[in-house]
């Protein structure tokens, strides 16, 4: 950011008094400007066995498979933001239930933050603006070499196992970029 | 907002072509500009049966006890964060444990996520900028009626019921304005 959003100033970037971090702060009015990171929601939705994927009709990642997930907007819930972006990307009403995962990626600082969602029925929009292509897929037709993201492939790995225990848990993990491109916490 | 923070410009309220929602749209470059959900980390620090509360010296409620926890910032992850807000408000060096609670608070659009961490040992800071008083406390003389924020109370109630079963679980609730003050979700 260069200038200010309150008064159009241009900002300067310095460690506020009391404050430990540098901070966009009006050369004018003196506003401090804070950056925090972003919350992405999302649902794995199934379907008894199968499991709902959508393919990517927008970058990054365009035609890679994804959970339908995206950022949480103001006023919502997690478990609204994440029915919602099930219901924009795939056309599915859903409720979303257990936590499955949360994942800090902080190089990008973000959250990933996702919910089981049991379907009621197999229907689903055919695409969407966000999605060229839904489909349902049994376990052993999940395509894993074009899923869109690791906080993905983790949710969608770690579900899967646990349902061979019976007992879905929930995960909190971390996705670091170097020197592996997933690290787990703990 | 009133002005744009890439060129300076006055911003005007719109909803973006593709988008359903309001947004911040610069007159002049066309920047959009999103606002999201902060997420609030913190910790329930505990040695043995007590647990670590901090009076809170700044507003909003000042005087007020309440576990340590602030904004999440760019660059770390939600245990990071935990830790540090820790360390900065009790002087007390923790890892981020399990998972307690995640409580969204729409009306205000934060999440609020705290973490068991097990204290090392009993010592903490006297003070700190943002902590008048620091203090460990007996399950039986949490002061209830002074607790900053209804998360915190949330939180410390749901610990405290687990502890007496022996399984600490963690849950994903909402904290609604009105009607009533504290609303479930589920």
């Amino acid at each position: 950011m260069k200038y200010c959003d309150q008064c159009g100033h241009s900002v300067e970037y310095k460690i506020p008094e009391l404050d430990n971090r540098e901070r966009a702060v009006c050369t004018r009015c003196g506003t401090i400007h804070y950056r925090n990171p972003r919350i992405i929601a999302g649902c794995l939705p199934v379907f008894g066995e199968q499991i709902l994927l959508c393919r990517r009709n927008i970058e990054p990642r365009k035609g890679f498979w994804t959970l339908p997930a995206g950022f949480m907007e103001e006023g919502e819930t997690l478990q609204q933001g994440a029915a919602r972006e099930t219901l924009e990307e795939a056309g599915v009403e859903v409720q979303a239930g257990k936590l499955l995962s949360m994942i800090s990626v902080p190089h990008i600082s973000q959250v990933h933050i996702f919910f089981l969602a049991e379907m009621t029925g197999p229907q689903h929009a055919g695409s969407t603006s966000e999605s060229s292509e839904i489909r349902l897929f049994a376990p052993a037709d999940i395509p894993w070499d074009e899923i869109a993201f690791p906080t993905v492939s983790r949710t969608l790995r770690d579900y899967l196992q646990d349902k061979t225990t019976g007992t879905i848990e929930h995960r909190v993990s971390n996705i670091l970029p170097r020197p592996r491109s997933e690290g787990t916490s703990e």
